[in-house]
């Protein structure tokens, strides 16, 4: 196949401590839709236009912060291959007890160079996008497509030390793209790394942090400009604290809001972009241009940014 | 690497009668910027975004329609693996002249069972898209930018009678997905067929017709639905015949115009769709829809579109 | 007052056959809110961002097309005086009972010229848009954009045979503009007349045609092309007959879609368009343009919407 | 007349201290067209869809801040009355000698409470919007729409101490409305006042300030969202310096960025708001909201925004 290997960044669980302000948040006012609830009260949710049955989890928690990030492989066969390159390249993986996850298939767990746990599985129970596979329309039914309208989980930045430590396992193992780098204008040493798994600018992303298992931000796909002004409206309205944005980034060229979630998790959502193949040059941004390299309207970084993590 | 083999349909080269009327088409209409032109009047362009150094060619002849189109392999020795196993599934490959297309590299040349001309290549030279590969901003210089603001070939549509012929080169050699297909839903025969290599809806798609070797049209990408507007003033400011659109399509859910050249070829603008994964569900649309699985916003065929081929 | 006289095209009562459908029709799809309902089954409705209680009546009878059409004075000494100038110019006034129209106050009836039957009112209760109006926001609560997110009434176009003789009525009675007409080439009879009563570049307009009393639309606006496009993407979702569109006027430069509601009478949803002043030239078109005129993406008049009026 | 009186804020004169990077600013990166220009280098501009000759002018000096703000009238017999009534209120008006301003007619002089020098005039040049008036079609010619696509100036701010001492001239001698104003939730002074001659939300605004004659921006009217992050974009790339934005107001619902001119004149894009009638009822926002008030996308005040003034 042409998109092998592992395709994405298929999931995010993140923790949280106010449920019912976080349910409140994520479904109602990003608009996720809720597709499972287990006992302990972590709730799983779907983007409307993702076929899975989840991508996005949160989990009662006393402090937020990232449980796991998942990567979806292409098939079983693929996952078992993969699973046993991480093992070689020092990245040993432990297959999770079944239904770790619920109505998802066999799970690798191992740790990322930074400290986080990554999970690697191949299926997951997929419940559609709300349109039929024969004749679909083009659009779901009215109602499905609420709050801020989000699309697809798209990609999440971690934070930890050792970023260049992921490389064996984004680079050899997935076998993805370095979309773009942030780098010192000094020292040239590496702060940032973006990774993409197809044409997306990226799928995940690492910045170099003092402390390892850090999460920056998950984020959310939406359609177009106007999406980002309706989100940003929606946030006022729903007095959401806002980070930065309506704005959008050098790296990536996406167009961007960055916003907390009620336990203080950022959250972004995200559009525009460009189309990367692995033809595409690796970019390249160094701190001289660290305004232009994260907002890249006013050319300023921003503090909040660059050290606020959960 | 999770996007390998075949990348992309990476290039089209059509015939047009009157060369000086398709430079001002497709160069300050469209928008391409022209990079290369030959002795005998073929003309080279690429889309701003794009790097290679072009995407599309413009041949001077005395009918219109498709000379050939071109595949992209992400590398050498993928080419060469490709190259065999067309030879092996019964599409001999015919390794082309050096410079049978300037500045690309090695190439072969085989005929789809639709009777297309097929090119593979795996190499073009690199001219970048107007923004530096270190601290590139986000936006190429002014002027930059012209006509409908086209930011990429897309894909294309061809015709032919052996549609089905085609599966062992995109499935078995490309490894390419079909996202989405056409059946008549009396006798369930496939109508139209939509490949893609990565994450877009199509690359490029056929659609079943009593003659061979027809084109249907060529693509490209636009940013957003108000840049299909802009397009759409910019073709009644220019008197360009417009056939169907501004309008959406059901297949890929793309927002489309479709119009013609000076000398009858068609050209399409597109934005929006979904992003397609191996583990995106095949979508199947049957005859009894065909209005919305051609035009979805008003779910009307219009015969033109289904007729006219060049 | 700069903004005085005669406002605005403030409602229109138009005439629908199955009140079931209508209300699906122009409540969930077009997604106006219902403000009252009379028990012979008349409904009113406003759109979101109207103050006023209701723009839109639809009444059951067994055939479509207009009831009336009623302009907003500025206040009530204006009524009196607008009344008395239309007497004067031999459109006789005729004061309508109380409660002719609900919640509304003084109100005169007079004919135009081309059949149609027009009202003139200066007070309509008002319920607000939603938003309080101290410390407003910029939304109203989620929910309230519903449908094809129109905003308010924009206008009417209707049809008759001496649309010149309703000159007076606009022109001297209310003071409008004409901001743009449309004239035969070779005679210079005027087909079409184009009126605003301030920026909008109309709020009311007259098609020549052979039988008097005739509606050719009503006209919602929306805030942006990409609502039209959802807009569209609704009409192909629901099924809705449409006429025209997407696409764009020459007349006026708005973005537009024509379709039909479940009677057969037309309706619009609108955008763009430019800012009209007293100071800004009347634009005159002719039929050597009329593609252009009508739909300017094209350059090609559609004869069903030439023709087709209830 | 309907739109009568005085019918807009026609002309704002700020002065610059770099000529040559105020004309790039203006004339190259804005995309204002230079439409005259003087012996001491004061140069006029229009944005493309305004048909008077100029709007904008810019005149050399050794600081920056407004000069004068110019309001149009209807026609010479309202320019006479209007004059009239500002004298009859105690703000005396001077005719200025013929040619102060070229190609304009006759003009009065008068000063605001504020300290601002305003002007009123009835005629001036026009030069039309780059589109015959006969068949104009939709769009002007391309190269007509450059820099950040501003379509007309909009409306200025002014900062002054006797705000409230305005209201003669904008509610009696101008007919204008209210549309919103800013007041202290505690005093219940007002801090702010937003007046409309038409269907904008603003065309003159004053902000109370300790020191009379001040000036806090010009705004210029965008198409759509999409616009105001393509001008943001061309902020970025030419390294303008940003106050705030892309966001959005809560007066006036605007869609904004502001920026400043390399002399430190703050210029605003806009665009969306809604559309006022004298019948909109006047919207209140308290300093107990003020962040909401000034920035509706995360209710954020801006001491910048508040503070600097030229």
């Amino acid at each position: 196949m042409t998109i092998s290997g592992v395709m994405r960044t298929g999931e995010v669980c993140i923790r949280v401590m106010d449920l019912d302000a976080a349910r409140e948040h994520y479904g109602e006012r990003v608009g996720l839709i809720e597709t499972l609830r287990d006992e302990d009260g972590t709730t799983y949710y779907k983007a409307w236009d993702e076929h899975d049955l989840y991508s996005l989890v949160i989990r009662p928690a006393d402090h937020p912060g990232i449980e796991h990030v998942a990567f979806k492989a292409v098939d079983d066969a693929t996952l078992t291959e993969v699973a046993a390159k991480l093992d070689a390249l020092g990245f040993p993986t432990t297959e999770l007890p079944a239904e770790t996850m619920p109505r998802s298939g066999r799970r690798f767990r191992f740790t990322l160079a930074t400290g986080h746990e990554a999970h690697l599985y191949a299926e997951k129970e997929q419940c559609g996008n709300g349109m039929p596979l024969r004749n679909p329309g083009t659009i779901p039914p009215p109602g499905t497509v609420r709050g801020m309208r989000v699309v697809r989980l798209d990609h999440c930045l971690l934070g930890g030390g050792d970023i260049d430590g992921n490389i064996p396992v984004f680079k050899d193992a997935f076998g993805w793209s370095l979309s773009e780098k942030l780098i010192d204008h000094e020292t040239e040493m590496t702060l940032a790394m973006f990774w993409t798994g197809s044409n997306t600018p990226h799928d995940i992303a690492f910045v170099r942090q003092p402390d390892d298992n850090r999460f920056h931000h998950a984020s959310f796909l939406l359609e177009s400009v106007n999406d980002v002004y309706h989100a940003a409206d929606l946030m006022g309205y729903y007095d959401i604290p806002v980070d930065v944005g309506p704005t959008r980034h050098g790296i990536t060229r996406g167009a961007t809001i960055y916003f907390f979630d009620p336990s203080g998790n950022r959250n972004e959502v995200f559009t525009d972009g460009y189309l990367h193949y692995p033809d595409t040059p690796t970019l390249v941004w160094d701190t001289s241009k660290l305004g232009q390299a994260t907002f890249s309207q006013d050319n300023t970084p921003r503090q909040s940014f660059l050290e606020v993590l959960t």
